[in-house]
């Protein structure tokens, strides 16, 4: 079962927004056993939409379209999918129509003729009712082939997705499963992993893919398979995904497709182990990155992110002549950062980072992309320094996922 | 002149990537008036990869490809280009052979024959130097259209787009101009704003577009033409847009394409005022939003994540009774938060967060989503209590940009 994607939207094109819905959707439909062949983002522009419509249909058992349901003028997909389907006929669907009332009556606003209107949908749809916003979702049937429509906002989507498209495709088609299994590894490079892992790769039945997916300072590596799963066949990618992890144990950090930060709250909670940040250069990014996750507060107590010297002074107890003699960017300043963290922040352990992010403040010894790193606990203190390259937020990112994987190796230390 | 991309790999289209690298080409395509016609993700397959190009070939003058060019079994962009421009022999390319030796060298890696086999390429194409990685990019040329491969990690694909393919962009082709003019709005909704806009749409030219790109809390409204850029044309669509802020004063953050904490950061560069943080339910997204701008640490002094009560009163000085009496999501918690960190951090305004992210910790009287934000300076702090929605992440992003446009406002306060 084939599943294409279309997002509607100048904004993409022009890049004003990135498309994460694209991404969202193809994780859940894998999830159910769906494969996305194609995704296509495409302009606000009737010939275009009804292309895009066309070409995927041909390919497609399912159309999944995003995006241009709003109240504004430049939302077109409504009556381009009214064209698509020969319909020139709309009506109010009820449901949505008190929905558009209670999201105006609960944040007190006057609810106008275009709002209205949101709840107008081609005759020849089944309306599919939107709890979170004004536009509804609307599906369509060609043959045996669905197209389905959803609002552009990511939460409005999710939620469409989740409480009813996922139902209905579940009903509506016998699905195989897709079966990833996927192996988060840091610190080497792609190409070294590949050479690491010939032999293995060698071996792999033809049902069974490698894919390399490396991100700054990372690589996922994942085992994938579309054939009918049973028990066997799961066996088999788990064995080989042991394997790969046997083969570069420096490198793996887990199996499953968790990022890092995830891996260590889960360990850390389990241990009832608690957490804190001293962070520079990273400006708020490793705290951010650990407290999206839900719970994370059972492990990360805080941090400051310690921009001036004087704020690393007085939070982290940094000495005055330990910054005057090595700077603010070296091993002995963010040794005493971490220790800090540990003691003020009262946690079992502690995370600093200091550096020069970029793109101004290098110098020949110490070029933009220095990041000194350490990692404490009441007992040890551990530093390391890296050069990454000339790009802030890069290095920002970069020097965040060095961190992670620095604390994930010291964790394991700890255990040995 | 029309332009389209083709990203290859399995890793958008099972959603473990998020496609960033299209909105970035598209962006900078637009800059120099290319009109990015429609964005295409394929799988690592060669029948589609074929197909893709084909297609993109029938409605672009331009094609440009990312992805699949890594040294692993899992790439085949490269094979498979050769194969749709008819050509089975491969060279090497010397000064890309160079940079492959000259990486490996660098970080003291053995040299592999797959390493070496990056610098091999379809003897039909122009091959494009990549100074920041091991694939080169690729020109191939059919009748008067061109197709570029790049890499698919994005600051290679950044660095060979800025350093080769826009200027051979310009040279090629006659390039019209497409010109944007973007207004930042926050705290009023789409359809709201769109009521009160709607005079100003009706006696838009038909030349002009206006465009409503909502994202939680804020709207950017962008007005575009293709027409050949003049100066009566600019002027025109400025006094549109100075005509949509007279409209919305109070909605209206900016004009131009600038994030609203870039606004901020330059406002109070520019008077010499500084700010400090006290962040617990954003959790360091707000440090972060504003550090990844160079020149950040002029204004930004730095600040604590208090994620705990016990780093509330230590780093910020939080009363124990207060935290008792009224808990830490409270109007008067995150007002001594935001004396707090005026005071201890040694700013001249502070921003302080509390409220809950969820999915747990609500109750009857604070539900999940129920985040206070105030904003001090040394003389006086106001705070405001919000209510959103269930969903963590969004809270979080929600919060952020609630916090941002609170501070906006307080500092525009101060000026009048």
């Amino acid at each position: 079962m084939q599943a294409e994607l279309i997002t509607i939207g100048d904004e993409i094109l022009i890049g004003q927004i990135v498309d994460t819905n694209s991404a969202w959707m193809a994780v859940v439909l894998n999830e159910i056993g769906v494969k996305v062949k194609q995704i296509s983002s495409v302009s606000d522009d009737e010939a275009h939409i009804l292309a895009a419509l066309a070409d995927a249909e041909t390919r497609a058992d399912l159309v999944l379209i995003t995006g241009g349901l709003g109240p504004t003028k430049d939302d077109i997909t409504k009556k381009t999918l009214a064209k698509y389907f020969d319909c020139d006929e709309f009506v109010t669907h009820d449901e949505s129509l008190k929905v558009v009332e209670q999201i105006f009556a609960k944040y007190n606003r006057p609810l106008l003729e275009v709002n209205r209107q949101q709840a107008l949908v081609p005759k020849v749809c089944t309306p599919i009712l939107n709890q979170v916003g004004t536009a509804p979702g609307m599906l369509f049937r060609k043959g045996t082939k669905l197209f389905i429509s959803m609002p552009g906002v990511p939460h409005e989507m999710k939620h469409l997705m989740t409480a009813s498209v996922l139902p209905l495709i579940k009903q509506q088609y016998q699905l195989p499963a897709i079966y990833h299994q996927t192996i988060l590894t840091a610190g080497l490079g792609e190409s070294f992993l590949a050479e690491k892992l010939t032999a293995i790769e060698e071996r792999l039945p033809a049902y069974i893919k490698l894919a390399y997916l490396p991100k700054l300072g990372s690589v996922r590596l994942r085992l994938s398979t579309t054939l009918e799963a049973s028990p066997v066949l799961m066996a088999e990618l788990d064995a080989f995904a042991d394997e790969i992890m046997a083969t570069v144990p420096e490198a793996c950090i887990t199996k499953g497709d968790l990022p890092i930060e995830k891996v260590i709250l889960d360990k850390m909670a389990q241990k009832g182990l608690t957490l804190s940040l001293a962070e520079s250069c990273t400006g708020g990014e490793i705290a951010h990155q650990i407290t999206q996750h839900a719970g994370s507060s059972k492990v990360f107590v805080g941090g400051g992110v310690t921009y001036s010297n004087s704020l690393k002074s007085k939070l982290l107890g940094v000495k005055q002549q330990t910054l005057e003699s090595f700077g603010a960017v070296s091993e002995e300043t963010v040794l005493e950062m971490a220790e800090g963290a540990v003691q003020n922040f009262g946690s079992d352990y502690a995370v600093a980072v200091s550096g020069i992010a970029g793109p101004d403040g290098g110098s020949e010894e110490k070029p933009v992309g220095t990041v000194w790193i350490a990692v404490a606990n009441k007992h040890q203190a551990k530093a390391k320094r890296f050069t990454f390259g000339k790009h802030r937020i890069q290095n920002i990112e970069r020097a965040t996922m060095a961190a992670f994987t620095f604390l994930f190796h010291f964790l394991k230390e700890q255990e040995d």
